[in-house]
């Protein structure tokens, strides 16, 4: 089952369910590349590893590891989502439409620019497959999310990892200078794991002047959350230029596992994308995420809640003299001062469960903001951990 | 949204939006076949006219179109979801493998043989890209359930269509013949649309003479409504045969748009599915299906309702002299004595939505089991048009 694991779920496990060393055979696994698959049988046969690590965290453990949102969905979505239940025997027409219809009108977009998913990570996964090849490279940012990388790999593209610049924006003149004939452009904005944004001005450079017929894929899975969001980059999907924009329910909305996303993009780059999949999405998903939509204040009062959370931890951070990098999302990098994993495993034992760490930063820890509380107890061992 | 559409209900739009003309141009794209997608621009920008033909359904139509299942979950089902919608924020680790535990249990396959969906379509269309190839053909029964042809047009392999023996039952020995480098032998059993079932003892004879590298794809969505459910081939997968069994909570279990399935398998089979797609399963789907798993009598139970509206129906059918397949699964094809789709034209007059033919019998409509109700009002409809 380890494929069914969220990306940041699998490098959660990897990190307590193995030793470093089977650690590193994965990830030699992992960027194998071309025609292997993205686990292979020596992964497999270590799950019932993986299965102990994941069960054996204390149910009272902080999860503050994998960008989740403790909120859950808002009332209106999960009203919605209770009373579809037992229509659930039918497989739902209309839902999608509704949440493409609530969706168009709030993005300004038209409605056959709108792709509902259950959740982001299948249209990224398809656009990579559609737009990449082994002559069409993926270019992302190092750090930044890895899962498209990993389609790539799959179907042996050739991955460019572009540092992010000092202030830890995306460098986009490297990135669309990085290939040619590159087939995607990936920027997500807020980055994940360092919560930086890409300004607008940036974003429109990158497609003014990256390579023709190069899509620019622009995940913004944590754009809600930032400042950004008044400047968020629909219109240029409304203006028709060769930009795809994923969003997903999973991270403001508070529904990770309740599975909702979608793709915006001109009909003819998001219909690249069906081939390569299923059409399927879960009513329950569908009408938790057209509520949530539909719901006016929602994204401000949770952005609010979540940066107040953030200001507050940033100031005990401050306080004590440790480094980070300033974030605008749901999570931060903090620089541990020893390798990351050492870090985690230490946390772990004070119960607080923190994210993973990206190879060009091997120093600095990932960690989420839960609630409130979540975020006195990591406080706690944090301070303990660094002492 | 086309693409997002089950097959099921593809296929239903399509007669309805569109007119015979346009349909035929749709089944003609559909078959273009290779590096085309499924469904291209001129599809699309024909949404419009198909989004009208299905928000133009009275609601108080009959649904008997798409194999749903009016029951929806089962209580228990329907417990564990609305238990988990609030703790929705996180993406549900333990869930996936809770079902896995369940089915293992009820099935006698080890754990790592089973692995969970979100429905049953997903590892039909990654089982079609992981052992179908320009070089490796898809060989299904004609009629048959579409979707796996679909994605092995799409990927160029060819389509091998073996017409059912006179009994209905799958030409088991001319499929293993059709092709010494067939990819996958695909059986739905009870067969999508005949309701017909396959005997094990041909499901045996194909595993033992099929040729060695093909993959037995067994579809046994419907197999929970028949007979066959105590021959169900579980036993084939713990013996490590070259065999994949795909199963859906969206029949019998009532779940259609709740969204959970698995795929069985020895560990090196199903771990060709994996880099094909994402591996996300919502916790409300998850949950569910467990539930329903472990409920004890629901299976015999929901089978004998299902049975009890189809013999009513049949004895109705019989009664007026109608032809039809006697089928042991919740749809069956009767034959409608002109082109099925102005017969389905007419019943949709009549506030009764029926489903699809196939072009192999193109006098022959496909009718699901509704509720008792349901079959009320398709048979005083059925009367009415055959008139």
């Amino acid at each position: 089952m380890f494929h069914l694991l969220h990306p940041e779920e699998q490098a959660d496990l990897l990190k307590r369910g193995f030793t470093r060393r089977s650690f590193g055979r994965i990830t030699t696994l992992l960027t194998a590349g071309a025609a292997l698959p993205f686990y292979n049988e020596a992964a497999l046969a270590q799950r019932a590893g993986m299965r102990r690590g994941m069960f054996d965290i204390p149910p009272d453990a902080v999860r503050i590891s994998s960008n989740e949102n403790p909120m859950g969905p808002c009332p209106e979505a999960a009203d919605a989502m209770h009373n579809i239940i037992q229509k659930g025997g039918y497989y739902g027409w209309k839902e999608p439409f509704e949440l493409v219809q609530a969706v168009s009108e709030v993005e300004g977009v038209k409605k056959e620019y709108v792709m509902p998913f259950a959740g982001s990570s299948d249209p990224l996964h398809r656009a990579v497959m559609a737009f990449c090849s082994p002559t069409k490279s993926f270019v992302m940012s190092d750090p930044g999310y890895e899962a498209g990388g990993g389609s790539a790999q799959f179907i042996g593209a050739k991955v460019i990892r572009v540092p992010l610049l000092k202030n830890h924006v995306h460098d986009v003149k490297a990135m669309v200078k990085a290939d040619p004939n590159a087939g995607v452009i990936y920027i997500c904005n807020p980055n994940n794991p360092t919560g930086t944004t890409t300004p607008k001005s940036d974003i429109e450079w990158a497609l003014a002047n990256k390579p023709a017929g190069t899509l620019l894929l622009l995940d913004e899975a944590y754009i809600h959350i930032s400042r950004e969001w008044e400047n968020r980059n629909s219109d240029l999907v409304a203006a028709d230029k060769e930009i795809m924009i994923l969003r997903t329910f999973s991270k403001l909305y508070g529904m990770a596992g309740l599975r909702a996303g979608l793709a915006m993009a001109r009909p003819d780059l998001l219909q690249k994308l069906q081939p390569w999949g299923v059409g399927f999405t879960p009513v329950t998903g569908m009408v938790g995420a057209a509520a949530s939509v539909k719901s006016k204040n929602l994204v401000p009062e949770r952005r609010k809640i979540i940066r107040d959370i953030r200001e507050d931890v940033f100031s005990f951070l401050d306080k004590h003299n440790f480094s980070y990098i300033a974030s605008d999302s749901n999570c931060f990098m903090v620089d541990v001062k020893r390798p990351a994993q050492e870090f985690a495993k230490a946390m772990m034992q004070q119960k607080v469960m923190v994210g993973r760490s990206w190879p060009i930063w091997p120093n600095y820890s990932r960690i989420t903001m839960g609630s409130k509380s979540d975020m006195e107890k990591f406080k706690e061992a944090f301070l303990k951990v660094m002492a």
